[in-house]
């Protein structure tokens, strides 16, 4: 069998193939291995399509081949519907025929334990060696409507037959993938892509995410994963979809501590830390949903295509109570409501004296009987108010017969008017009437505050994709440390490396002797502290070799003979460099920085202000490093304690900008060691007042465990 | 027209009426007066029906008549369809006929804002001179499916007519009881009866939920305001469905800023704060909603009548990942998993290797071969796990055709041997299908996460419903204190009158002159401090009047005397009655406590911790006076600075009777002034050591700005 260049490679080879043999496959449609078959001769797949059985001539309808060999002529896809024993056998069959994708469904694998799992080492082995991409095992396959490829034994597909559709669907569960499609679907959300990874011996969920955010027909991308495996795959994925515009969607299961030990003991899967994959969502404009109305919601007006170009939210109630409840779900939903123009609501005011021309505007049931009032607001909201994007709740009243066509063709107005702005409706209809709102560009929603979730999310991408992508902060990073593995360095070497790589600290001053003490602290201004210098002590207390405060020569002169005695006496065989004296601390708010080197996405950067802030209310925010000055700031924003670092609260500003420049500093140094350190702790890190800079009173650096790569 | 004994009397005539008379009745059906009669023609209504229009001799195929007068028969409920401006004379005229009840649509009112609420206020006099009661106006109507009472011109009626049901809606908002009624039915639930009280001219939205508690056919009330005028009423109302054991979901809408404003500007009722009504909710087992899909959900499930007994919830899904998603919603509606008995998980283990039957228990898709897996596991979670809640995902399987009956079958089963447990189903399905689900008595929803949070709200009615009344920390008030109105009482006033309530303070010795103050020093043991003791002297610290840590008895000899000399010098009218010797605090922690007096539900005492707690992270919690000692401990653990409290982080627990004693104390003395005082403030309250006590350090007592009540 040939290869010819035009063969679809990849993930094409999955999603487009044009040739597709069934290995497996069975005469009874009902079966694992017949239903895939009778899915692609019902979507009337154009490609040529193989069955191999080789204890039958035929296989519903189609000529049946014994083996892949007797094809004799290219195969892109391989559906294997095999036992889990035979699966290794058959894909090796698979790529020994230059297949060039494989599907599995059997489960049995890496998902019961055992060693190998149980054949799936082997699996990933063939992929990697062959080139053959291979989806799977313990998965429910994929399909994709648009070229009636349907590689998938999901009964679903009976039930309600998926076209082709602006929403992708990616999904590591099988189960929780099909019933997120069909949920949708029966919502008439159309799923036109859905793909599940499964076990992922090969290909990865992060992958699949790329590969639809290159597709023009996809729209927007909803994913669901208990646990990648693969950090860089993921964020690359997401810059792409990003990079694209298209709205990404995240299920990001295990959130809870019961939900992770259950996702930890489900999948074979190196779970990230919950609250990185949050830090990552943010930095790609990705949207976590909670659950999966949620994730169907924004999916479902995200395929509307129109995402407003700014946070701008106005709201349309025909009554007084829904509106108030529609402003309680924009507070919710963390947008908020700019009120109209006082001239238009003047205007407004003298057409129709009940309505509140606010925002939410009130315009009562009289729309009902004054059609043309519908028409004015919208404009004036949309043209003066220069809201970007509009929920407009009419209950029940938008499908009783008589309102729905005028409804319609209001909005159909409003539309070609503003065809930027998003107009989402809060409506209780039959199917065909919310088809009717639909198809002028109307997302349409029964719950008003899901319609307010749905407009709010959809406000918050255009800005998360103007954003810049984070790699100038990765830019020109300070040379890798030497450290040895699995050893800390002593706080003096911690100390010189983080200064080194522009943490701010206490200016330190070696002395040999007690004079050169004093001197050092006459140039330093008093009071100082004293610390011992030796390699060999790495807690200095413990042997008597901190002294604080000292608040004179005579002082620091005594100081230098006592603590020399005593840490003599203590620790008989350490070799002792003098002191190093350093002036007192000032006053200032104390902050813990630190860095931790996660699984899947390298080092991450946490802050946090110290105290009940971090111990009671785990009040800390990660980012993964390096980042720059800018997002730093944006960092202590979200912290509960920001009040108290900005002033706000009658106290005195600190430094914010030494605090940043030290964020920065140390996520530089943490980028450009990932491979080395597995975490640094900066703690505390002391902010003074704004102008006085900022100073680490204590650091610690851990290495990584293992010898770094070569 | 004369009444007879077994007319309907109050909300009976309104809901339950055996005649009705619709004035300003319409031959045309489409209109308002029209409406409200046919929907009552074609319900079947089986009392007796009067049309009131005087340019007809019938109206909609029935007898019209010119006026009330001309009916010659009782009227137990008057349909007024008039304008606005005929309003107040068509309800002299009802209340002149001893009609028992009336409903107004008509808007224009009160709403509009202007003098007397544009005869609203002449309409409230109406009924409270003449005892008839009037629903609205401003308002939807009411409907009564189960006696074919429709009192409403909501064109939902003609989309969906309501049957018998056991669900109640009570909606301040017309439109929006209007929506949530018809968008309840059109998922199936079953709302028998709606009441929307509009502007509430007489009748409340409390009493209406009072009503149905009462009602033999109501399960489940489901109500939404968005401020209420009476919190007496509201509190009567909730006593009375927790008594009667029926759970009420509550929308409370004016949550947010723009929201209350909103609600503030949308009607004329008083806003109370909404924090207090979670505190009210809390305390009558309501369930607060926070939106419309959420209030269905739970009236939804509600109205199967299965209340588990416990919070004891199990999980079981067909797909491992939907399992995790599904214990991530248990984590968020704040219902903890506990696993299976371990002999159980390992004969289950023992049955389906592939399978987790921990909880969530994952039956895996094997349960679609092997039916009896599903009888064996269900038994196993309700026998030996003893849930008293189960959810149970099928998805999209349980609606195919050959899944249905057997997964009905075994939910059948499940049910009559364990009839008090709750088993709530996730499937996507046909609403014929999930009909048969809901007929063994099994609730249904589409996402899994909305099962979850429906089945861990009905767990936690039953301890509701089982707590006491708080009646008993009423009992026994402290008599009233006298106080001016209008006038603080100064700092020892204050103080006098809280330590008799039985609040904690520091001894305080008054001492005339300097060897007294000695004495007293002497008695109380060093540091002590001096404050000048003078009624016309509020501000001490401002003339020197304050001396804080005396460590001897010349200091305080010294202290007194320069301390007279510079009062007297600086407030030379002052009568001066020596000083106040108190000891110093002790070291501790600093709470804030403090009464304040809730326009709706009267005095209401909040707690929280000092400092950046209350400060910036506005960690307080409310709850209604009176209280006990266990209600005060339950508070404390409300708040996120518990752990700073019950030494949990370390430190040395504080003395947490002492502290619960106080907030009873000072909750008794606000409730036997709930009609004096405006608000109390001790703070800080110091909180020592376990068994050291606490001290009131700082107090201010605010009486109320107008007279009290004879």
């Amino acid at each position: 069998m040939s290869e010819t260049a035009s063969r679809p490679r990849g993930l094409d080879a999955l999603m487009a193939p044009a040739s597709i043999a069934v290995v497996g496959a069975s005469d009874d449609a009902t079966r694992i291995g017949g239903r895939p078959l009778r899915y692609l001769l019902d979507a009337g797949y154009a490609g040529r399509v193989y069955p191999v059985n080789p204890h039958r001539a035929t296989v519903q309808g189609l000529p049946a081949f014994a083996s892949l060999g007797d094809i004799g002529a290219a195969v892109d896809l391989a559906i294997v519907a095999v036992p889990a024993a035979a699966v290794v056998a058959t894909l090796e069959e698979c790529a020994a025929h230059a297949v060039g994708a494989a599907v599995v469904f059997s489960s049995g694998f890496a998902e019961m334990g055992g060693a190998h799992g149980g054949g799936q080492h082997a699996m990933s082995a063939i992929a990697r060696d062959s080139g053959m991409r291979i989806l799977g095992p313990n998965c429910l396959g994929h399909y994709n409507a648009g070229v009636g490829v349907f590689a998938t034994f999901s009964s679903a597909i009976e039930l309600d037959r998926p076209c082709a559709g602006p929403v992708g669907v990616v999904s590591q569960s099988g189960a929780y993938g099909g019933h997120v499609a069909f949920l949708a679907r029966s919502r008439g959300v159309q799923v036109g892509l859905l793909i599940t990874t499964g076990n992922e011996c090969d290909v990865e969920a992060a992958e699949c995410i790329e590969w639809m955010a290159r597709r023009e027909e996809v729209r927007v991308i909803a994913a669901c994963a208990e646990g990648l495996r693969d950090g860089d795959a993921l964020c690359r994925a997401l810059h792409t979809a990003r990079a694209h515009r298209k709205p990404v969607v995240f299920l990001k299961m295990g959130r809870s501590e019961v939900g992770a030990r259950a996702a930890m003991s489900h999948t074979a899967s190196l779970a990230g830390r919950d609250a990185v994959y949050d830090a990552v969502f943010r930095e790609f404009g990705v949207h976590r949903a909670l659950d999966t109305d949620e994730m169907i919601d924004i999916a479902y007006a995200a395929s509307f295509g129109i995402l407003p170009a700014e946070e701008r939210l106005g709201l349309v109630s025909v009554s007084g109570g829904m509106g108030i409840q529609m402003a309680d779900a924009a507070e919710r939903n963390g947008i908020a409501l700019l009120p109209m123009p006082e001239a238009t609501q003047a205007r407004l005011k003298r057409r129709l004296p009940f309505a509140s021309p606010v925002n939410p505007v009130d315009i009562t049931a009289q729309v009902f009987n004054d059609r043309a009032l519908l028409d004015e607001n919208l404009d004036a909201m949309l043209e003066e108010g220069g809201y970007t994007a509009l929920v407009a709740f009419f209950t029940y009243v938008a499908g009783v017969a008589f309102m729905a066509a005028p409804l319609r063709e209001a909005m159909a107005r409003a539309r070609a008017r503003f065809p930027d702005r998003l107009i989402v409706l809060s409506i209780v209809a039959p199917a065909d009437i919310v088809r009717g709102y639909e198809a002028v560009g109307c997302p349409c929603f029964e719950d008003p505050d899901r319609a307010v979730r749905a407009a709010a999310t959809l406000s918050r991408y255009t800005r998360a994709f103007d954003a810049a992508p984070r790699t100038a902060a990765s830019s020109d990073l300070p040379a890798p440390v030497s450290l040895r593995a699995g050893q800390m360095p002593d706080e003096q070497a911690a100390f010189a490396m983080l200064v080194e790589a522009g943490m701010p600290a206490p200016p330190l001053h070696a002395a040999a002797d007690a004079e050169a003490a004093v001197r050092a602290a006459r140039t330093l201004g008093f009071p100082v502290a004293l610390k011992i210098r030796s390699a060999q002590i790495a807690h200095k207390s413990d042997v008597g070799g901190v002294r604080l405060g000292l608040d004179g020569e005579a002082a620091v002169r005594d100081a230098f003979t006592q603590m020399l005695a005593r840490v003599r006496a203590q620790a008989p065989h350490a070799q002792l460099d003098g002191v190093l004296v350093a002036p007192m601390a000032p006053p200032g708010i104390d902050m813990i920085l630190g860095v931790q080197r996660d699984a899947l996405f390298g080092p991450v950067l946490m802050i946090g202000l110290g105290g009940v802030f971090v111990e009671v209310l785990e009040d800390v925010v990660l980012e993964r490093a390096p980042l720059d000055a800018p997002l730093a700031r944006a960092m202590l924003r979200r912290l509960k304690a920001w009040p108290l670092l900005d002033g706000a609260r009658g106290g005195e500003p600190v430094d914010l900008d030494a605090l940043c420049a030290a964020m920065v500093a140390l996520s530089r140094f943490a980028a450009a060691n990932r491979d080395r350190i597995e975490s640094i702790d900066v703690n505390p890190l002391r902010v003074f007042a704004r102008g006085r800079g900022a100073w680490m009173l204590d650091a610690l650096v851990q290495p990584c465990p293992l010898p770094p790569p070569a």
